[in-house]
């Protein structure tokens, strides 16, 4: 997007902002771990601002836990920090913990999703039948829903499943520096549905870009659910394959090879399989090459394969050594990647893809990488006869 | 370039080793600094391997200096190692240090240029009319020729100057680590010229795979000697920009923040004033996007602009306190780029180059990076009068 085009979005929010909408937008975020902490402190801190828009108070739901002897809710409500998932971070006085989601989510016009993506087929299931029928949702949420018959979106799955339009948050966002405030970029992407209601009447662009954008976290609002969706669930897979390099030491060189690779093999998968999403959301949006790139540099994913390279461990193994009861996304999503492009004979367009996969499942060796990703099935440049060296 | 493209190229190199060329390529290197030396090494490893294609020595040349009273030509040719510039490293046997500049080029085919940006005008111009007519150049330098006519390409120079055709060669290359022999990847743009002699007679791109790729140094040979060229000058600016956030402490988000910018900024650029040039090449090629991350993780740019962030010294000091008499390109490219934007009236579409110009030459703040960045011209997201916090 260019400067004039970003002009022309925040203008459009700055005109619409005097004219009030109807109804102002009741928000409410459905998580409450660290990410999802962190992106309520965002919302809560604009409907704040912005009363002309969306109503003050924010709801999260959170999974009710006893913290020595008290509600996480409790103390969230008194204390406004989360002290499991965000310490040290204050919160806003209008974030509201709530430990019931129905009661959260039943006025809500905007929910946004940021739980864990194993949680989400049941909490998406106790909502059916209790959500507004014209709430729009976004998710935050990493990853795909692969089953025999396909490879989907979990936007989608949430469309399905509830009924309402559903778009997507990601960028480079590593959560802990969102949460200090420290300055990052975001990609939101959301498509008008069929029965939008018109503007002031209805989530639009505008109004998402004043839902989450703050001065220490710039938001650029586009289209393509697609290309968000599918950089943010296969980043996690590339950064294995960049936890490897750098647990071999091979340096520098070879981590931004693997993400170049990488950045390609997003590319190609969203073209093959989701030929809707733009090639430019890949390699011009914070959801693209700048989340990929923070991703390689640092977090679980590499973490916990550069602990297999250098330990020679499992991938579980060194999941329960470093993780604490957590899972590093990539682990699932090269599998399910992997299955996904098997069933239907695509494993050898993905070299790094697959070799991620046969490294962590197949006990491929980690060395081989470079000749995996160069797949010359075995071709040599060739040393002539008479060589004489 | 997918994998079977890549397949078909090394197979042509297979097929075209069993047909030696009428008369084998003589290799001449310029250049012997940390990557001269080290490309040399690279170069000559291959030459040894394949005689049927090239002449076995190598010639670099070497400026000459005396280190502990002993020739550093001398050294090479008996230690086999550039005990200053790339110390430790084991260089092969017919790599020839040679400290005369036109009886190192003066039989060579082909000519790789490896010195540092400033002495090139020089260096060509003692070449004109003692090297072959038909030889062919490889430029591994970085930068731009700018006045104030225009913004030319370092290899459209020698073109020129020598009146020969030359290419280019960049990627996610720190040279110690090539040095070393640890995997990288790197990207090889050279064009074919209209008196292109054919198949075994004259350089073409397998001949210069062969010439390059080595096992732990994987080339691929494109055609857009412009997009790799424009992709290795700027990418010193965004690494700048990079070391400005870092030595602010904000964190990775910010720095894929700034990489983000900066690529789109450098495809803006190449596609402006080289619109020749192809957008694949920044977004898929080790030149473009891996190198930018490569040199965005580490190196003099990011040190320097790391440490005046840090200590609030000016680039001039920075640099003469870090880089013990050698520049960071960054600082000079930023200038040159101004410039030219300004003199055509395009600075405004370029806001992070701008915003590293100001910061560097007129004491702009680097808080200011983000808004600078973002660019909207003073419009904030409104805060309606009536909020309540």
């Amino acid at each position: 997007m260019s400067a004039a085009d970003r002009l022309n979005q925040t203008s459009e929010i700055l005109n619409e902002s005097f004219q009030p909408v109807e109804n102002p937008f009741k928000v409410t975020v459905i998580g409450s771990g660290n990410w999802g902490t962190t992106i309520s402190k965002v919302v809560a801190e604009n409907t704040a601002l912005r009363p002309h828009l969306f109503v003050r108070r924010v709801d999260m739901w959170v999974f009710e836990e006893m913290i020595d002897g008290q509600k996480l809710t409790e103390i969230i409500n008194t204390k406004h920090e989360n002290v499991k998932y965000l310490p040290g971070i204050e919160l806003p006085d209008n974030l509201v913990a709530n430990p019931d989601l129905v009661g959260a989510a039943k006025d809500a016009d905007i929910l946004v999703f940021n739980v864990p993506h194993q949680f989400l087929p049941r909490i998406v299931s106790q909502l059916q039948g209790h959500i507004k029928k014209d709430a729009r949702a976004i998710s935050c949420l990493k990853g795909f829903d692969v089953d025999k018959d396909g490879v989907r979106l979990l936007s989608t799955y949430v469309e399905e499943k509830l009924g309402i339009a559903c778009g997507a948050l990601s960028g480079a966002n590593l959560a802990p520096e969102v949460a200090k405030e420290n300055w990052s970029e975001t990609t939101v992407a959301y498509k008008l549905p069929k029965d939008f209601k018109g503007q002031g009447k209805d989530v639009d662009h505008a109004v998402l870009k004043a839902l989450f954008h703050r001065p220490y976290f710039h938001v650029n609002v586009i289209d393509d659910v697609a290309g968000v969706s599918v950089a943010g669930a296969l980043k996690n897979v590339v950064a294995l394959g960049c936890g490897f390099v750098e647990g071999l030491g091979w340096g520098n060189n070879a981590s931004a090879a693997i993400q170049r690779v990488g950045l390609g093999e997003i590319i190609k998968f969203g073209q093959m399989f989701f030929p809707h999403s733009k090639v430019e959301t890949y390699y011009q949006e914070s959801a693209g090459v700048a989340d990929l790139i923070t991703t390689c540099s640092g977090g679980r994913n590499v973490r916990v394969a550069t602990h297999m390279a250098q330990t020679g461990k499992t991938a579980e193994e060194s999941e329960k050594e470093l993780l604490n009861g957590q899972s590093a996304q990539g682990i699932h999503t090269c599998k399910e990647v992997h299955e996904w492009l098997a069933s239907c004979g695509k494993t050898d367009e993905f070299p790094l893809f697959e070799a991620v996969y046969q490294i962590v499942y197949e006990g491929a060796s980690m060395e081989t990488l470079p000749d995996m990703i160069e797949d010359l099935e075995g071709v040599n440049i060739p040393v002539a006869k008479h060589a004489n060296k």
